[in-house]
């Protein structure tokens, strides 16, 4: 998160307000694991709140409920591949999965959960327990509890995508190896 | 929907997984009204489910509340005008809010919910009742019971928004009269 602006907290919706792809990332004792999830989703402005879609059958899931946080990434375009290959394995299967994707890590500053280096946000969310909707629909709700872009994407609340690299274009998963980068701006007067 | 073809609902998902910013339509007893909402997201494969936020201030919230259904529409991005004024003015104030927004609206076959002209996909989802979420998160779950796409930008499963019209482009949201059009498509083999 080298050089990362912190986004306030009535401001974080709009990292998320794009639908763009997420890496969900999460640790508890020492245990940490990413994967992508393209069903993240603003559900409050003010403070940020938002719902994530994990299945019981990942190992981040248990990780989220042991610890009770989780993060969202924003992965760019530059790290597509690995953003796939972090949804192709699974920790249940392979203990050293987070190497092998191929992706470098660091840490997110004061929260034990992985950052994935060549994401353009990062956003930290306490889960507020609603034990119903985890069950029957595997959806996880988040508060934001701290957040922070790359200023050469994002400042002030705004997206400005036209100014930067390729590399730093958010990702839109359809299927398969298949993903739209985010395009052009549009402002109506 | 003139020349739109049905998606089968285990492909409906696709529709959603790009984030997209939606219209929600509903109508009931003869009333109708259309909302933007960036806040819509897949929740299930198959049979398709999503979520969708709609704000207690909201004229549509009724009209889903009432009829147990709703509609999330894409807009393209040659309607960008119009999806920001169907949320500029609510039916609260605004009696012929649909007419002032400048959009064109027709039918969605079997449905009573307006379709908005100028939308590459629709899908009507059956409201599956869950009061806590509605009350506390303004969020509702819905199950697709029909879907459709503009084929010239979905078909089998798959956008190709790139041998098409620029206006046929997702809108995705960011804030005031701000918008991006979904990108160029990357495939990892």
């Amino acid at each position: 998160m080298h050089n990362f602006e912190s986004v306030s907290l009535d401001k974080a919706y709009r990292l998320f307000n794009l639908g763009a792809t997420t890496l969900v990332s999460a640790a508890h004792e020492g245990q940490s694991d990413v994967m992508p999830a393209a069903w993240a989703c603003p559900l409050d402005l003010s403070p940020c709140k938002a719902t994530v879609v994990v299945d019981k059958s990942h190992y981040t899931r248990q990780l989220i409920e042991k610890s009770g946080f989780f993060a969202l990434l924003l992965p760019g375009a530059g790290i597509v591949r690995e953003t796939l290959a972090l949804g192709s394995m699974s920790r249940n299967d392979v203990d050293d999965k987070l190497t092998r994707s191929g992706a470098e890590f660091s840490n997110i500053e004061g929260y034990p959960m992985p950052f994935v280096q060549g994401s353009v946000a990062c956003a930290v969310f306490r889960v507020l327990s609603e034990p119903h909707n985890e069950s029957a629909y595997d959806l996880f709700i988040g508060e934001c509890v701290a957040a922070w872009a790359d200023p050469r994407v994002f400042t002030n609340g705004h997206w400005h995508f036209e100014s930067a690299p390729e590399a730093l274009r958010t990702l839109h998963y359809v299927a398969g190896g298949t993903f739209y980068a985010i395009g052009e701006k549009i402002e109506v007067a």
